[in-house]
Formats: structure tokens, C-alpha cells, sequence
């Protein structure tokens, strides 16, 4: 969360919503933020989901994540809103969509992701 | 490559291996290196690896990615290993495989990704 | 469709379900449709809705389908709700619910799917 | 197996090869065998050598499989090797291969599936 400059903007049960500024050392060639921060916010908020319908002191591990880009990640801030899919014992299925917010406001849908956390209780 | 540090080991026809340490700046909370490192350095080598096997202006586009996270990234360094599976015209299909490296160079590997890239010649 | 019994039960622009009955020659060792008939009916929901929002000639090819399976297809039919998450000319970006409905009409979430379809346009 | 009339021509610790052939009911509008077909072939090639690495009367259930399709299901038969990336308690990361075989012999690579087994042990 600190690497990407991450913070919380909306949690309840079952779906977490983490925004992020595009810094300028996380953009790729064409000024757009990469491939790897969109995965890292995606992924995040996916776990934070997942740990919201579970203990307070359990922790989530991502197993497998799958990413759909859909759109360049165009803009000054990036919103990511996480939400499980089935909660588990064993593994927790999330979804997290992704999207670009450019100086206007106008939000633009840039990935789907799709993948499953090992819950880790203590 | 440059925001996660990343260098370039090997280049071959269809293959190429990058490299990268595992920064402070870069760990999750248990120390290790964290999901979207472990996805930046993956997805970039096996964009390389699709980009080894087009024109030298050409450039790549990943539309969609899947990772599944084998092991903690633990040591210092990790190095992914990206190969085409199966060159197109509109998309290139390929892999990749990441190992942590720790002080004593013990190798593990900690993910692979396969996932699709879209070819955008000029 | 016609191997696995399904038939549609709607079409919208960019959403489409199917219906198929889970016959005893598609389940598994527990007696549970297995994965394959899941797989197929999801994936041909999520074509049939791409084709949902392309010329009446086109065809579409999936290119990659991942599918996280929810629970076991218990039950005696199987209904997929396919939808498009962003059209486009390369690829268009797929998703799909599965759910298994028992004999007293019980609907269980048994799978997400996610996926890209490449156009064939004539 | 019964149902796509798959049989195993190989195993050994962590992989598993079978083969099916491409029946008339199993393939789509241009006479191809159709995605399903692929994908249970590949995922039971995949959750077989999961097998080989657990005890006799252990089972596994697939919660996640993606498949990548490189090319058509053209030809009379379908061979798929699936081998364990990962074996785990929790999880076993596996791994795909499906040719498909035309009447003179020649092999085409046609999909590669990369997914997890949770493994159920009596």
C-alpha cells in the first residue's frame, strides 16, 4: 500500500474501495500508469475485501490472480473497488474492477480481476 | 523496468531473462517481496519475450495476465524468466516463470504467469 | 450447444443466458455436472452475449477463459448469464455467472468465468 | 473420461498424458472440436497428475483453470499432458499441454492451461 501511495476510501462487508495517485515513477512509456500498478491496487482491494468478512486477526495471501486490461491507465488517480465472490474456509474468491480517473473527473474502466486468497488464521 | 529496478540477464529468439532486487521499498508486511512486484517483473519479461520475436519498432501490449504465486518472494533478488508460447499476428501468447533468490543463491520458484499480448506494429 | 443440451433463454444487447439440463453422461465420480459442462456453458454464454453486440454475420473465437469454480453443479440444470464487460474490434472482454438449480428451484452461484473473444468479421 | 471417451496413455510421478478422439458431437459450426472438449481434456490431464503425486485414496477438485487457445481442435484426436508445477496441502498448482493430432500424425499445440487442485484427502 505505501510503495503504490494507496489509501482506503471505502470499506464495508465484503467490498473495499483503495485509490492511488498515478506517480510519475510508476508510469510506462507512453506516460500511462503501468501494467503493475493497476495489478497491485487491483489485487489489494481484492484483499482487502477478502479480510473484511473475516477475523480481525487473519491475514489473506493471494494464490492466483488473473488481470483483463481493458483500457491504458490514462489520468492522475487510480480507484479500485474489491469485493468477494464467495467467502471460504479454505480460499476466499474476489473480483476487483479498476478504474482511471483523468484532472476532470471522468472515470474510464481499465481492468477486471479475477482470483482466489488463502485465508490465514492465527 | 526502471520504477521496480529491473535489468535485463538474457535475450534469445523468444526468450528473455530479467532480474531485480528485492528493495525494502517493495515488501509486504512479512518482509518478503510483494504480489505486484513479483506480477511487474513476470509481466515485463514475458513482454520481452514477445518483443524478441517482432520487427525492432514494433511494441507490446499486454491485454490480459494470470498469475499464480507458488512461494513467498524471500531473499534479495528475484529473476523472471519470459518465452512466447505461441507467436501471432494479433496476439502473442507467452509465459513466464519468477524465482526468489536468496543470500546463499539458493533459487525457488515463487510464480508463473501466462497471459496474452497484443502486438502494435507502426 | 447442441452436445450439451443448452438452448437460450434470453438475449439482450451484450447479456445472454443459457440453460442446459445436467444429463448423467456430464457428471462426475460425486454425481455433480463436471467442470467441462460448466466450462462450456459459461463460455458459450459469454460468446453468444459478445455476438450479442456485433453484426448479425460476425462469429467470435474465445481466446482465453479462466474459471474460478464456487461450488459443486448440484442439481438437475445449469443456467449461465454471459455479458460483455468491454466490446471492442480486437477482443472483446467476457464474463459469466453460472448457477446450478436444484430440483425445488434453488439457485447456487457454482462459477465465474472470465475471458477475451477475438471477432471474425466477414 | 467416459463421457469425452478419454483414456491415459501415460503416468508418472506428476504427469499425466491422455488422449481422446474428436467425436462428431464434440465440435462446433467449422468442425472443430469446440473449447469444452479442450479444456476437459486438459483439466483431467491436470487433475490426474495432481493425482499421481497425492495417496491412492486421495481426490481433487478443481477450483480454478484457465485456458489459453492457440489453436483450432483440428484433426481426429486430442492428446493432453498435464503435469504438477507446485504439489501443496493446501493447493496443487498444475499445469497443461493439448495437441491435437490430424489423420497423417502431425501434432499441433492447441492449448495451454495453467490452474489449481485442492487436494481431499479421506
Amino acid at each position: 500500500m505505501a510503495t503504490i501511495g494507496a489509501s482506503i476510501e471505502d470499506i464495508s462487508q465484503g467490498a473495499v474501495t483503495l485509490a492511488s495517485d498515478i506517480r510519475p515513477t510508476c508510469t510506462q512509456q507512453h506516460g500511462f500508469g503501468h501494467a503493475g500498478l493497476t495489478f497491485s491496487l487491483g489485487d489489494s482491494a481484492a484483499g482487502y475485501a477478502a479480510l473484511s468478512v473475516m477475523p480481525p486477526e487473519a491475514e489473506v495471501l493471494t494464490t492466483e490472480m488473473k488481470i483483463n486490461l481493458l483500457a491504458p491507465a490514462k489520468g492522475s488517480r487510480l480507484r479500485a473497488v474489491g469485493r468477494v465472490i464467495k467467502p471460504g474456509r479454505r480460499l476466499v474468491i474476489t473480483q476487483a474492477d479498476v478504474y482511471a480517473i483523468d484532472e476532470r473527473g471522468t472515470e474510464t474502466h481499465i481492468a477486471l480481476l479475477t482470483g482466489s486468497m488463502i485465508p490465514l488464521l492465527p
